[in-house]
């Protein structure tokens, strides 16, 4: 970065808010995934003048500039990949009002999802999005990637809670997109346009997001299948059967090793694992309890365990929840997708991910969000053995391959970042791509925001 | 329109396709506003390919195309208002397939909403969004104007159920986006983009949408008020139990004595009515309707009606569906706009509403989805009299000032169209509105789709 660049972002910032420092440097290299690249400067972000004033001298000076929460992105979507100035927004993360009668919050991006939820909570009121990372990721990072998470199948995803964003364009002017009411149909919807936009096109300020009613009651069923087509009868026969779970989970027999021998749970030796969450009317919630225990025995589940009460429901979860740990044990080397295909394909898709592990001698271990068939796709392997590291990226793009081949996406979740850009191309229209590009350049003609991410450049492509 | 140009689009859309004779013209010069604009030639849509050819041979010879479903729209969507050409999407209603393993269905832009709505029960599968047109409007248009409807409150509107778009470009270059994923994320959200944008961004020719599985049971129940205020209080007391209503319908005094005296339904004298429907779970229906009925009657409701069967359920919806022909027999003259304010602002909005009415001699009705805070408000008057219409449209501008004082937006579910483009830049933020005249270029260049809807031009508002 040149010195008068770095000048006027100095004082665009202001001087406490701006950092060259090495460990900030470090720091602010990593996030979810493994790669490393260290910004040039980090600017602590305050409020939107700032941000305007910063990016404003970003444009006149051509640096690239990538909004981070709390870096917990999986796809590489926070890292400076082309130097410049890392944006911290982490500190601008206040709850500005939750409205009960309008039945919003309007918060900062740096706000913590789970601290979002505990407020919301205190009024009596829900947020239903609620990604692994609840404890840490932040409602920016949320939108920016529109985050699923495990209420997905009743609830939807980040993008159904979002009714206003306010942002800063590159060129540092203000503007902002819907509000607070629940149904408009006035102009384009940037509003959704900008969800999951992974912080290409604006630097998003303040969310205005929609809260429900907390739901009065909650129940907690599993069931162990001793094949994968039995489960996925289960998921189906469940998702036909009229009830609507809030999370249909899944976890196929590596993952219940896993976490079997990390957690010592004890589990039953089974090829794989249903999880399913109930909320409402406690009257309903109970009856349809015994409803979902039976459709899942009748597939064929053995044992199937329905919770009595709270305590023994967190039990139940506890697997779920120890898998990301568990898997990061048996590592040392983990590419984890989130594929997502159509609700029929889920079982064919797992048993391709085992067929391409057994061809590439490597373990695929999947767990996922079944009930929206969307699947994590972890590829263990050693990344100090170059061959193994080779298979695994071969393995990657043959998952690909048979997912777009059953009709599904590359990223039910995760977001595109860095890491997927090459496979982006495979599955998106020719002509899609170039529109999008297009509207890429009516945001960000000068293309310093968060380069490199979310849409491969054409010359890439050719 | 040039003999050229008319030659080349016969060419392209098939001889027996194509019209220009007066009956066709006199036909698709009208919709659901009161105002005419005769296109120049009328084509009959078969297929992608004969889209194409027609939309690149317009683009060719910059002749104004505008994409008809039903042509039920409320603001002019449908209105050739620069001649040019109509094109009757109509003809191409079929259901591709419904995939209950899926839960996804695959049309084409002229199926009837209500024929999807029956394709989908007989599968035991339910697509909820039910504009009041239901019986006529097609899916094309729902998709375009991103139609709301009555089960709005629970189910969320038309954008909520689109998963994939096909579409034609202005060009005639034809492109995808989405597809039968309940989530992803690759890519910028084009297909929300497409929902709601009127037809001004490209031709859609396919649509995949979701559907949920059918509810096990309804009920319906309705209360009667002596002020606004009691019936605010109610929907708020209601929204905020817990109970998701699936409708959470209002009807003001107006409303109430037009519909009694239409259909002779002995309605009880009240300055307000609420009318909730439920579904959900026979025993959950059961009780919440109990519930329902004592939250309505607590905020002041008298007499409160909880239907005993599906047959006195629709007894109770008589008044809300014989709404629309009776504030018609009662026009002449009616201005229906359909104001969207946050939850909390309901009861403010429709007395403002009552007293613009008073200021303006002029009789002002108001009924709606109370639920998801959008209103229909429909200011009566005498169109022969000029005055009258004066103040008619005079009152339309004061209710859309206090509308957007109150944090809300012109249109919940109708669209911009037309009939609201003048009022758009008092509502959206200009640079907001800059970014979306961007969007509208990088897919129209030649501005041939739609022209002079959804936003205003920048000359018309400097």
């Amino acid at each position: 970065m040149q010195p008068a660049a770095l000048k006027a972002l100095q004082q665009a910032a202001g001087e406490k808010n701006f950092s060259q420092e090495a460990c900030d440097r470090l720091l602010y290299a990593t996030d979810g995934t493994c790669y490393r690249h260290p910004p040039e400067a980090v600017i602590r972000t305050v409020d939107a003048a700032q941000i305007s004033r910063v990016m404003a001298a970003c444009t006149a000076h051509r640096v690239p500039v990538v909004p981070r929460g709390a870096g917990s992105g999986l796809t590489g979507g926070a890292l400076p990949v082309a130097g410049g100035v890392v944006l911290d927004m982490a500190g601008m993360n206040r709850v500005i009002e939750i409205r009960p009668a309008d039945q919003v919050a309007v918060v900062e991006p740096g706000v913590v999802t789970g601290d979002l939820q505990t407020a919301a909570e205190a009024k009596g009121l829900f947020y239903p999005p609620d990604p692994a990372s609840t404890a840490f990721c932040t409602i920016g990072g949320n939108v920016a990637e529109n985050a699923g998470g495990l209420r997905a199948v009743k609830y939807g995803v980040t993008r159904d809670y979002v009714l206003g964003i306010k942002a800063v364009l590159p060129d540092g002017r203000l503007f902002k997109t819907g509000g607070a009411n629940l149904k408009s149909v006035v102009g384009y919807d940037l509003t959704r346009l900008l969800v999951g936009s992974e912080g290409t096109l604006a630097v998003i300020y303040e969310i205005t997001l929609r809260l429900l009613p907390l739901p009065e009651d909650r129940a907690t069923i599993n069931a162990f299948y001793s094949s994968l087509e039995k489960a996925a009868q289960g998921v189906q026969a469940l998702l036909a059967s009229g009830i609507r779970p809030v999370a249909c989970e899944f976890m196929d027999a590596y993952c219940l090793k896993a976490v079997d021998g990390y957690a010592k749970l004890d589990l039953p030796q089974a090829d794989a694992m249903i999880l399913v969450d109930l909320d409402g009317p406690p009257e309903v919630v109970a009856r349809q309890s015994g409803e979902v225990a039976a459709i899942l025995r009748q597939a064929g589940g053995e044992p199937v365990h329905q919770a009595r009460d709270r305590a023994e429901g967190e039990n139940l979860w506890r697997a779920r929840r120890a898998m990301g740990p568990a898997v990061y044990q048996h590592g040392p080397g983990k590419l984890n997708e989130d594929l997502a295909v159509p609700l029929g394909k889920l079982a064919e898709m797992v048993k391709r991910a085992h067929k391409i592990g057994q061809e590439r001698g490597l373990i695929i271990a999947v767990f996922g969000h079944a009930g929206d068939g969307n699947l994590h796709v972890n590829v263990m392997h050693d990344p100090s053995d170059p061959k193994q590291l080779e298979e695994a990226h071969q393995a990657v793009t043959d998952l690909f391959a048979h997912c777009l081949s059953l009709g599904g996406t590359l990223s039910g979740e995760h977001g595109v970042g860095t890491t997927k850009l090459g496979f982006v191309g495979a599955e998106t229209d020719p002509v899609a791509l170039e529109l999008m590009r297009g509207i890429k350049k009516v945001f960000d003609p000068a293309g310093i925001l968060n380069p490199h991410k979310k849409l491969p450049s054409a010359e890439a492509m050719s």
